[in-house]
């Protein structure tokens, strides 16, 4: 995490794992497992630093610290533990709910982050690096303890749901509901309803009008810039760069990378998305014919081996490769695991492949999501899914009995734009408003839903 | 259409109605009434100039010459009858059909582009500034004639198909069906299935993703600064305009303005939009809060009385309204109509209303839609509306007998593709090809379709 | 002058040439000759449309509307007569001057504006299209008058000054003193001081700091989007277009096409300017590696046979050829000027030439400067240039005695800083003021000239 | 130094200082003083990083490590001591010169590279955060040893040139000249030149064309959103900004701002510079109209005191303030300091100043320039003026015994031409070549120079 104190001078605790050492608050707390507690006031600093950054949540936050709307919910967390969801988990608990947390993830989770939460008394669980073991471990702590019986789950991946499904199958009957936001966990509840196997009511999150808008597009335009600055320096003024893929992600890209006096070059495979491309005036070639010329090679397709051993051959010296996309396979990076060719880590996250002759190429992340690994996710764009999933969580909290099933649904329109709404007061923005006559004109209400529910 | 030859060189044909004036092209061809078949050579060239910017559908017509799809079709057209259209009506033509043709709008007829159509010896029926009876005798003519029976209509606005249906009902159910493009057409369509009288098959053309992604957010980017220089030449670097709407109309609006160096603001009901303004850099607000200060106001909103004389009351001095959204009711111009103010034309689509003090605002085209009225709709993307139309009227006309019944089908999500790659070569854009790997990952064929069906 | 209101409407005047026609303002004066002062109304409405758009030597018609510094100036004129020169003349009047004014082009004059000034009084001199000896006699008119002694001449290219001091050296040791905007004007004189025969003062307008950093840039940006608009209706998204030259007209260029979605390469000879392009983002090629692939082509370089039929012989079909530099030589017209080809006049300023096979390309006003014969020069920039004139003629004609000799003089900086200044009001800047101690801190005077003199 | 290895794994030599501790290359080599010698495969790898983004100055080391046009030039340098200087230290070595090095700067040291140039055997003296007793030491031994007599200095400041010329003025005499390319350095010889004591001459560097043209506004236009981003992780996309100063670093940062979505507001005292910002699309307002409404401000003035305690009192919460401009003046931190603000350090170059009220602005850098202390200069500028750096000590080393004497002088304008078109390859740019034709018309010789004397 750039830019946030580096841990090295509080990790004296050293190689012991947290679960074998015996860690306490500055008053006296112990129901959790962190790194160092001793870093919380570092932590803290970031989510301060976060809060500034997250204007919708904040909103929240003040508007429920009066009417509580989740006095009494009991909410299973596991998702990524950073800043940003620290924001998240203490609007929850402002709310009126209580909490407990595990991380989703054994690489993400912000140390000092954890352990303000736990200074706070919130029972967390997670580490950055902990074992496959560990992460199930902090799983089972945070989704069973004594007389807690969870009402709700925040997932992220849907660990913590198939969690307790197979393990505590009774208490998971009995919660009113799960939020969802990752592709990965949307699809297995999809799988669970195919099957007939999900007794409670889902909220599917990641396909929220809203999340689709802003995440990709806006996300990605700040972070191509970021993540290429903090890992090489490279100057982008004249530089000519090829973005494979021409859709949310690739977009934010091109107009970022032209902002700063760069030309880019796409590829594609969808004529439509090439046509856009067209228009907004980047030139379409296949990887094969720029290869030789560019500088910078940006991989933003889901696709997979798009960029392979045959096109790395042919790059110039000092060649970027640096992943957007999806997945980790978009750059064959398998094939450069050759006698051949010798690796070099020059800096974090950066490392040279020397071929015979000398000639360099620069890999990013070892072709990981630069994204995340190389650059923070703006607060701001999280505020936007942490509202979302606060709302659907009190939505399946507050609905009345039979309003849900056993079944995935979204988030209503009217919500997605409700969410946006929050986002406004940050720029200083004015909607305008809808009169009685203009409403009829339209055809809608005067607080909408504006859009048609078919729109994306 | 600016920049055309004017037709007061030929135009001593004078008052009397085409209709009652005998006109022979100079091969003796007389089923036809138009303005005046002397201009054929002046709508020649203007003919040829919309196929330079048509490559979509003059691929086809190569194409199509060969093995003519269209062999024994006989097409009722009736739209507006442009350089762009005639381009579509004779690749139609080449590729085996035969036509009868009527203008849908009594004003947007280009006289010389009829005249050079009826010079070819195609019927065609329809000129500027024709009467409403006027309008439903060029129907008739184009729908019947002597032993010419129709098995296909291309229609805008719907009005060729309901004379047929009300007229002619027994040779309506014969048809192999309609291709419609414009909204209210396709709402009439819509209307007929509901109320099951709807007996033959559809194309609903207006909602193909290709017109959407392209339509009004190009053409308005274009025409937005070609509409206001060609009636006001105004200069846009500095000037500060209001653009009311940020959905695609307005979008491209902003891009372009922005792109000249003017500063734009958006007014927005919808947060969700009113969001996306924020996050592209400009400054969301509200009418009141800058009609003072800016020097351009521009509707695109789809919505009545968004600018209202109460604005209209507050403007500077020189302020320029101009409408490019989907209605003349965006700008409540009969609000200007009262003996306090002063109507002055001052150009050619440019009135000045003057108020007592002096002060004038500038008024484009009495609020009708600007990019219609003053800008002529780039040829480029009418030819991808014209690729659409045409396809969508060989798989009607080649459909096996019960693949379509009395319903309004939407184009498949392929030739959607196969339309924007047609117009891909234009660019020298070149799209890259799946591998039967990546195929198999991505789970899509190697020719598409590349995206999902609710992908819009 | 697209856009406004045609003449054939009053020209019924016919063929007589206007120096043989006696033509009478509704008040009877006399003292004038333009093509027919009938059509005053129409071009008086074309002033009051360009003095919306010139605000700077609007504030200066109501400053000194009361001081009257020009009380009993007698000026010749001798500039391009259109609506903009008319509010500068009839800002002069009202500053207490008295004028009369000749044409310095036999194209350029705007007949309606010459009778609108003639309509007020105004002893003018000039129509569209006069022979050679016309235009001399023009300037006998404008110079030479009973009693009306000059004490200034406001001259664009020098003839006025030439014609004066060759025919009356006793009246033009007499002046006040020249003022001069055009590149050709200035060269003249800078010739006569070097031969010692320039004996009274010259102001060189044309290299003032506000006319080098606003007139080229600024005016080419719009100018090039609109002069290609109002030709051909060319759709700008996703057009490859080569600028031959990136000096500020082509920066300009570049710039405006960019933000039309079109992609730019740039040719060079000068690495630093080439350099700049690379930064700025676009492609520094050479003609004839991109001529086979762009669809326009634009030049801006000054210099000769930049285009040439070598070139032309391999443009695709349907390749636009424009010319925004400084000459009507960089496209080598003259080589298409051959048997094998055939011109065709398609629109107004429109050629198209047809190679043997078929290929034509598109030539747009026979390679003269397409933004002054296709597009109008916008009024704002001209403003710049209308207040420089009329303070440097203040200047000359209120100075001290011996202050000004015999010699060409800049203005001086702050007065460029004012006229910069008198232009912010239009877009409502706020400049900021110096403190003391900002002002003692950075050693410049609270009112400037905040620049150094070499500042360019 | 971000991105860059941490010292923190082989800074245990601890507080002993360099001078006192003895270090030893792996080749026995002595003659330097850095902070450890053992971190030189930690600098290799930064100064290889750095190569690749110079290409100018790796094709001049290539060019001369065959005629060696610097053999038998020994030159004292004092810089920055830095990758990008590494690079040059190389290649003046390669090109046949014999150097000893000088920090000329007791902050701007990267210890690890100074460890890499003193493990290939060169004398270099500097650490990072040595006294100002260190700084003249350093100074004493990269002038002064044994039997090496300097004939060249290549200065940064002014420090090395005037402490030989108080020191040793026999041997300051004797040298062939000063290549200089600091403001103040110059400032210093144009003030020796005046008092007639610059016995040798000297090279301004920072007056030449390409370093005016390429350093401020492409370097800002990166700096300004990797300084950002690397302190504080804000997200661009609709944030009001407010720039101070409209010069070239104000140009480039609003232009890299507007490229990521962010609407860029902007402070001018100069008209001129107010209207170009308006002509470019941005606001321009007074500070204290806008400061409430802000997220971020930046100066970029060269002024002082250009925002003041009364601004910041107003500022909204989580505003960022951050100076880009030329002196650490134009913020007035000290107004910061008193009683009623609390300041917290929460990142490295990040404070957070906390009003009575809660309300907390984010300060950059304590208002030092973010661009240097928060962001590395991109290598590619560095390499345009190391090129300049270079040229000019050939030139002087090689000049004709009287062309210079005991003066200022600047790069001859073909220099400037000739570094530029050294930067193109990178691009893959291709400049074109005139003819004889157009040479003659242009009156400019075939190789350049292209520009008068007097272009800037």
């Amino acid at each position: 995490m750039t830019g946030s104190y580096s841990e090295s001078s509080y990790s004296s605790a050293g190689s012991v794992s947290p679960r074998e050492r015996e860690q306490k608050t500055s008053k006296g707390f112990t129901d959790f497992c962190v790194k160092n507690i001793k870093s919380a006031e570092f932590g803290r600093r970031e989510i301060e630093i976060a809060e500034q950054e997250m204007p919708g949540i904040m909103i929240l936050r003040v508007k429920y610290a009066e009417n509580k709307p989740l006095q009494s919910a009991r909410i299973i967390g596991c998702t990524h533990i950073t800043a940003q969801t620290a924001v998240l988990i203490e609007t929850l608990i402002t709310a009126g709910a209580s909490v407990r947390w595990a991380a989703c993830n054994i690489y993400s989770t912000q140390n000092e982050v954890a352990a303000a939460l736990a200074e706070e008394g919130i029972p967390v669980f997670g580490w950055k690096g902990m074992s496959e073991d560990d992460f199930w471990w902090c799983i089972e702590k945070a989704s069973n303890h004594q007389n807690w019986q969870a009402n709700l789950i925040l997932d992220n991946g849907g660990d913590a749901t198939h969690y307790m499904k197979r393990k505590y199958i009774d208490k998971f009957r009995c919660l009113k509901g799960i939020v969802e936001e990752s592709v990965t966990g949307v699809h297995r509840l999809y799988q669970m309803t195919k099957n007939n196997c999900l007794p409670i009511p889902a909220m599917n999150i990641n396909d929220s009008v809203v999340k689709g808008k802003f995440d990709n597009l806006y996300c990605c335009r700040e972070a191509v810039i970021d993540s290429l600055k903090k890992t090489t320096d490279i100057m982008f003024g004249g530089k000519q760069v090829l973005i494979c893929g021409y859709g949310e992600v690739g977009k934010g890209c091109c107009s970022a990378l032209r902002g700063m006096g760069a030309i880019a070059y796409v590829t594609e495979i969808d004529p439509i998305c090439a046509l856009q491309a067209c228009m907004d005036g980047f030139k379409v070639i296949r990887v094969d014919d720029a290869i030789r010329i560019v500088d910078i090679v940006i991989t933003a397709t889901g696709n997979k081996n798009v960029i392979r051993r045959e096109h790395m051959n042919k790059m110039k010296n000092g060649c970027i490769i640096c992943n957007m996309g999806h997945t980790n396979s978009e750059i064959d990076v398998d094939s450069l695991r050759t006698p051949d060719l010798t690796w070099e880590r020059v800096r974090s996250h950066v490392d040279h492949i020397v071929w015979p002759d000398g000639r360099r190429i620069v890999l990013i992340a070892e072709g990981r999501l630069a994204n995340l690994t190389c650059s923070n996710v703006p607060s701001f764009v999280v505020s936007i899914t942490a509202c979302t999933q606060m709302l659907a969580l009190i939505e399946l909290f507050k609905a009345q009995p039979n309003k849900y099933k056993g079944d995935v649904y979204l988030l209503p329109k009217k919500m997605d734009e409700y969410v946006a709404s929050l986002h406004l007061a940050g720029f200083e923005a004015q909607v305008t408003e809808l009169s009685d006559d203009q409403c009829q004109y339209l055809g809608v209400a005067r607080n909408g839903p504006f859009k048609p529910n078919y729109y994306r």
